[in-house]
């Protein structure tokens, strides 16, 4: 699967263990829900530091958001 | 520390304990070796996809690769 898919697959996952919508993690993570929600369909190629803001406002440390069967 | 750093210290680690330069990462990984060398110094936001090429030339997983006190 596409690294690309796979971390989309991951965020929406976890946004949704937390009851955030797609506007609530934008807000948080000082992005646009556009943007959160092409990376959830797994069509943007996300930088790092994107990531780790989105891993913040998903209250997960890099290390957890990466601990996943996708990245195994 | 800003995670860009963060990822050119884990990244020059791995590589050092796989005995490898610059040149064979990035031989290896398909990049330009001056890319390899901006990202180990903390100047790139490199994107998820190098990431996976550069985990994979390194012989680890994203898990692995991101399970480091760097990312806790």
């Amino acid at each position: 699967m596409d690294v690309r898919v796979k971390i989309g697959q991951r965020i929406k996952h976890l946004r949704e263990l937390s009851s955030m919508s797609q506007k609530d993690l934008a807000y948080s993570a000082d992005l646009d829900r556009s943007y959160i929600a092409s990376v959830e369909n797994g069509s943007r190629n996300i930088s790092i530091v994107n990531i780790e803001k989105i891993a913040i406002a998903l209250n997960v440390t890099l290390k957890v958001f990466f601990t996943d069967g996708n990245f195994n």
